[in-house]
């Protein structure tokens, strides 16, 4: 069994992981702490107050959860729906496809609202779609389209629901107000523009939505009663061992987070804007056609079809062994004629937008 | 907001995290991959092989969930109960306690068979507690009162019944041999003798187990039929897209798997055997008395009574601050009459047994 193997710098350019922000890796290496250790727990403290302020909330109830941002998604739903609940949910892309999947394993019955993929969600249809709900559920950024949906308008439109928003490829990288915007269960990704490596889901719960939840969910390991514990935001003031926080993570989201809220969350909103157009007007000055509905295009992530006759697959591979920069071909249906070229947190720079176009230029030169 | 924080240097001797093997911290600072890059796959495919190889298995299905050891846990039971399955769970320390727990959310009918805390299982009370489960589960090390219990035995006695078993405490640090001792499903951590960051849930399951497992379990997020696809060993060969695998957690325990396995897993467990001895040795030289009962005593994780009139916060604040050493106290009733010492994974060493045999008899003598 070889134990050594290369070490490769990739440019990630694709739909996440980002490349971290130094900081974040850094984090990644130090001394390993206890998790119940009183450094960590100011750490930990620290990281659930730098969370708030990205999600643009006040919420008690916000923390980075012990598991990817897939796990963030099941922690939502299975805390908020059980047998028989109705969750209506928007889809436009992968990530709502999968959204019905997990609320229809939570027992919830599903009203599925279609979309078209490539377009933003229909926040009056969505919100007509049944008279009363339990919960409403959109994606902000899809990661699979490319496409921002208008969260703000859903959320006016709510009612009595609960809404459920999917903030994994938003999150520190455009415009996102939990509290303004009437989010009342947010969940989320460290590994996009966020600019840390992948293995926590920010997450954020408001009261509203905490009294209404499922008091004995079906999962131990993401039940909220329980977690609140956990991060001492239990009430009570005191903390209760749930499980072992994953401590070198959530130093390296601490050390993220500070790089992020230092350089001031609209600038680097404006950062993201910026690295987003640079790259789509150049990818429009090739040629190329983007695929994502215009007005409602990410910055963080593009997506643009393949050429016809360009053999999407050669180009990736061809970008990735030249180049050392991975881009991602399109999902579901769209896996060989669209290209997913994300610009997210640390990569969201005017240098890393001229090396992806030229690279891509030399690339298309060659296949 | 303050973004500075001090870096702690400490021995972490409590039962978990332990200190990482320094190989493990290297492979977390690394230049991060993409989660589908050909350089990341066949670092997980080696993982996976390397955690074969740690539980003595041969099972395809063998991987790092992405989530700490207590999602192995709630992994375990998802996949193989569901409502009215009796699931018989031994209950001798505060892990067996939370499977009955975990279980019983999964909609299985528990029948719970309770030992004394500080004694191991008895595997032939366990096996006739009920005619015909599903599944028995038990706990190979417990991590609250330090004591082994016996697996093969129980494998032994199962019937037609899946084995369960924790092996979070075991792993990498006592013989654990889950074919030969009948184990069905296996759950683990990283951060205790594997000596890795917390993070990541080794986890294995044989075909009897799958063939028999929940098709469509409630978890989305630690649904086995699909997270076979995601390390490649779901058939057909290929690859599906499930998570974002937390690509540098896992680099991290494929580099402390290949420091294990170049020791070899039997030095290894020597290796554990001999520091605990020391300890274990030294403590009774003092006076102390240990917990766990003699001839079950882990030697990866001591427990160690309180002397009498001894205020066991005291001299664990005593420990931390004048010699930056970590260690525990009890769990549930005995949280202020027990302590527990772990020396796990890089911790299993002369020195390291010296140094906390040193300074508990400096604190004993100043509080």
């Amino acid at each position: 069994m070889p134990s050594a193997f290369p070490v490769l710098e990739r440019h990630l350019f694709g739909p996440g992981p980002s490349n971290p922000y130094p900081e974040a890796t850094a984090g990644l290496g130090l001394p390993l702490l206890g998790h119940l250790d009183p450094e960590f727990l100011r750490i930990m403290d620290e990281t659930c107050s730098l969370l708030r302020t990205a999600w643009g909330t006040s919420n008690a109830r916000t923390l980075p959860l012990s598991a990817t941002g897939s796990a963030g998604m099941e922690a939502a739903f299975v805390n908020t729906v059980t047998d028989g609940d109705v969750a209506v949910i928007a889809v436009n892309g992968l990530f709502g496809e999968r959204m019905c999947d997990v609320a229809a394993r939570c027992g919830a019955e599903v009203v599925r609202v279609d979309h078209e993929w490539g377009a933003p969600i229909d926040p009056e249809r969505v919100a007509q779609a049944h008279p009363n709900p339990k919960v409403i559920a959109a994606v902000h950024a899809e990661t699979s389209t490319g496409v921002r949906s208008d969260i703000e308008a859903l959320g006016q439109l709510k009612g009595d629901a609960l809404l459920i928003t999917d903030a994994v490829t938003s999150i520190g990288g455009i415009e996102l107000r939990a509290d303004d915007w009437g989010i009342d269960v947010g969940y989320a990704g460290t590994q996009k523009c966020l600019g840390v490596a992948p293995g926590l889901a920010p997450f954020t719960i408001n009261d509203r939505a905490f009294e209404r939840r499922i008091t004995t969910p079906r999962s131990w390991y993401l039940d909220l009663g329980l977690l609140g514990g956990y991060v001492g935001t239990g009430g009570g003031g005191g903390r209760t061992y749930h499980h072992t926080a994953p401590v070198a993570m959530v130093v390296s989201l601490h050390a993220g987070l500070n790089r992020v809220l230092d350089e001031g969350l609209e600038q680097v909103w404006a950062r993201h804007a910026e690295a987003g157009q640079q790259l789509q007007d150049g990818l429009q000055e090739m040629g190329l056609e983007l695929f994502a509905q215009e007005g409602w295009r990410l910055p963080e992530l593009t997506t643009v079809k393949v050429p016809d006759g360009v053999d999407s697959a050669a180009v990736r591979a061809l970008l990735l062994e030249r180049h050392n920069i991975e881009i991602s071909g399109g999902a579901g249906a769209y896996a060989a004629t669209v290209w997913r070229i994300g610009l997210m947190g640390h990569n969201a720079r005017p240098d890393a937008a001229l090396l992806m176009l030229a690279a891509l230029k030399d690339v298309l030169a060659r296949v």
